[in-house]
């Protein structure tokens, strides 16, 4: 029998053939396995060959050729196929194996699936891995949760493939982040920032286009330009590359091109279901999952266009001003609500942490999502920083950076939602943004009516400014009583 | 034994005695249960004394005394206690006899309930009841699904008891909604417009407060008055009403001493993770859950109201106007934002029913709505007249009624949004209404970004505006190779 692998992957679509070879190219020597067969032998015979791969045509075959303690990594859809693998892996495997999800799994499967492995004498390992396939072949962000016992096992690996950042480009960007379902939950934040994130580029872009009157080509050079600066971030970096790229057919530029449909496949949803189960505010990527399904509905919102009228009389120069000064508005905007977005994320992952009784180092998760994944932003050292100097801290406006970072930015982004409004330019995270900064920023808000109606109507009491307990009026005695 | 009775009722709590006293005062005998069975005793000896009821110490005995078929209606809290209610009841009753639900229910819950007691033999109807304990009492709006073959046995007593509206004040705000979960459905919808109703009025509230400068004696003028006009509606009304109640300590204005912390019960929030899950961008009622959410967080935005500052030098009673001009636009703000509310719950209900197949009548639901219920309004009558015109309306906004409605309102709604964000004004609700109808009359969003972006690092694919089919793109080789 030839030397035992290192490592084992299941499932080679793009994902798991790029991981593959990134373990690979590491010095490890890995067994891949896929349930139809033929793609082990196009691998093997094609990307993988000459290299220190062995197909295997089963999973018994695949679990035969791994050195103890073994890790086996699936990259297979998020679903059923994860239950009946581990199923049929677990016969297989010895104690101190280690099964390995990178798939979008929805966390509270890995919750579950963690229990059933450790039941059976193993341990489980659920990761979110992040960077799509460029990042998956040469360092991915990693974000591995839990059995804790699995961590020292798979360590070493996951560290090797990883992306890395700091000044020496040595920090690798997978730390452990906690037990059971964690991986998967920070995954899912992560996912649902990279929503709120593409639609605030988007509403910026919609705005530079539609009231800036920007070229493509002056956008490039505008997103070029926020790229240097504390906006810099893959998603400013490829938004301005896209508006560089030509439709090879017709020369014209390929942006235009494209259909304004928005696909999605569900962490965003699931984030925002479950910040409204947890009873917290993430509207950020509520409304870029909404404004997806809006999108979604062109022909109904070619029928509607025909038929609803937007203001009239609109100076869109007079409002805007000059196109330097309204680019450089825009930017403020879009950057004081990407902390508001950032800030929301953080205090769900917060919550979840306290729901699920996980002890989540912020700052950790901060750095794990500096490189290598969607949302990678130089604006993350700074709220790592910022928990690591408040491991604590409520809430990310809440730290002296941001606050100064919001109070400088804050009459551009006023300004900017005001003229949209003005404008009909529909920026539904821009204004959802400022409205979570005013609300949260009130120490009174009008609730006081909205409780008085609900102990009107149904007796659901109320509490008081000025004295503890809790409170129900006869409101329809107490009343003025009306005219007749 | 006595002469047996028309209806079972199980519950008294409130909204149980209630509907149980408005039934007997349609000339019809019941019977009552309650788990605690001294309830029972007092509520006969109180409440019903001398009326046509009869107390029951256990189910059986209740079912003894009713004839048949037979009618027994839960008012107990959603979840189990229904199902064990329901599994107790099946083997005491007889073929065609019903199990009415009226609580507020989950419709997955009631789908599933109608097939189980269907596969015992038995009918079931799980039926929506709005309007607080004196809509119990005095006539609720009821909106009841589930087996088909109930409704003839349930319809004489829910059309006794319910609100009666129209011109002679005899059409009743109960008629059958659809099948399965349908009832629970459509009384899940009414709520999550309740919540958006309820968020637009304190937006309105907040302005004419902080920017208006209104007193609590000026508000109920002019709550008085919008209630005379296309605003007209129950929530309006008990505002009105608010405005005028004193705190019977101090004689300040009550609401003042009301804390700012707005309670749910979570019909609201299953309203928009169903929205989520449809697809369909139900932002009002989402916004308005994340705005109780972000009001329940009082402590935490007395904290930060010391830290985050708004915006410096602004001249609220420049930005304003007059006073009375002022009034005005927050009102038509008000009214086009719940026009958007009232399109978007109908999108859903329209997806809903095409997912569960569910052959819904709008026009009847709005209805339903039209009195008795919490948002029971005049322009409910309007929205009944758009689908008994256009049955298939894709969207109220659509009709021309509505469409001219908001071309009217949109030049002060724009104006309130605008001031708001240059004053600080947390409007979520105005604003989203506002993106939305942006939105949704944008033939062209800059979703085409997007779709570039996740064909970019995920190969996820696009189409396009001028060619049928699907591509991707090598947008790495294509682009402007950046300079190093």
């Amino acid at each position: 029998m030839s030397e035992k692998c290192d490592f084992g992957l299941i499932g080679l679509a793009v994902m798991g053939e790029n991981l593959a070879l990134n373990v690979e190219s590491r010095g490890y020597r890995v067994a891949v396995y896929n349930r139809t067969t033929e793609k082990v032998d196009e691998f093997i015979a094609g990307r993988a060959a000459g290299k220190n791969f062995i197909g295997c045509h089963s999973l018994q075959e695949m679990v035969d050729n791994l050195a103890t303690p073994r890790k086996v990594m699936m990259l297979v859809k998020a679903g059923p196929a994860v239950d009946a693998i581990i199923d049929q892996l677990i016969p297989m495997l010895s104690p101190g194996d280690v099964i390995i999800d990178g798939g979008n799994t929805h966390y509270a499967d890995t919750e579950r699936r963690t229990k059933h492995v450790e039941e059976n004498g193993l341990l489980f390992c659920g990761t979110g891995v992040s960077g799509g396939e460029e990042g998956a072949l040469k360092g991915p962000s990693m974000m591995p949760g839990g059995s804790e016992a699995s961590w020292p096992i798979v360590k070493p690996i996951f560290q090797a493939i990883a992306a890395k950042v700091g000044p020496s480009n040595d920090i690798p960007c997978s730390e452990w982040v906690g037990p059971r379902g964690a991986g998967h939950y920070v995954k899912m934040v992560h996912n649902g920032i990279e929503y709120g994130d593409m639609q605030l580029i988007c509403e910026a872009y919609l705005l530079l286009k539609e009231v800036g009157g920007l070229s493509n080509a002056e956008m490039y050079d505008v997103f070029a330009e926020w790229n240097k600066g504390e906006l810099q971030s893959y998603l400013i970096e490829i938004s301005r590359d896209i508006f560089s790229v030509k439709d090879e057919e017709s020369g014209d530029d390929l942006v235009d091109k494209v259909l304004d449909v928005a696909g999605a496949k569900g962490t965003g949803k699931w984030m925002s279901q479950l910040a409204l189960d947890l009873g917290v505010p993430s509207t950020l990527v509520t409304t870029a999952v909404f404004a997806r399904s809006i999108s979604a509905q062109k022909e109904a919102r070619v029928r509607a266009s025909a038929v609803l009228n937007g203001p009239s009389d609109v100076d869109l120069s007079a409002l805007a001003g000059g196109k330097k000064e309204f680019v450089d508005a825009v930017r403020q905007a879009l950057y004081a609500s990407k902390i508001c977005s950032y800030a929301q994320g953080f205090v769900q992952l917060q919550a979840a942490a306290k729901e699920h009784d996980w002890p989540l180092n912020y700052g950790d998760c901060a750095l794990l999502w500096r490189g290598g994944c969607i949302i990678r932003a130089q604006f993350l050292d700074t709220i790592k920083e910022a928990f690591d100097a408040d491991p604590n801290l409520e809430n990310l406006l809440l730290n002296e950076y941001f606050t100064k970072a919001i109070q400088a930015s804050q009459a551009a982004w006023r300004k900017v939602v005001s003229i949209s409004a003005l404008a009909g330019i529909p920026v539904p995270a821009f204004s959802s943004a400022l409205a979570y900064y005013d609300s949260y920023r009130s120490a009174r808000l009008p609730a006081n009516l909205l409780q008085a109606q609900r102990d009107y109507f149904g007796a659901h009491t109320y509490k008081r400014v000025d004295m503890e307990g809790t409170f129900h009026s006869d409101w329809i005695t107490l009343r003025k009583q009306p005219e007749e």
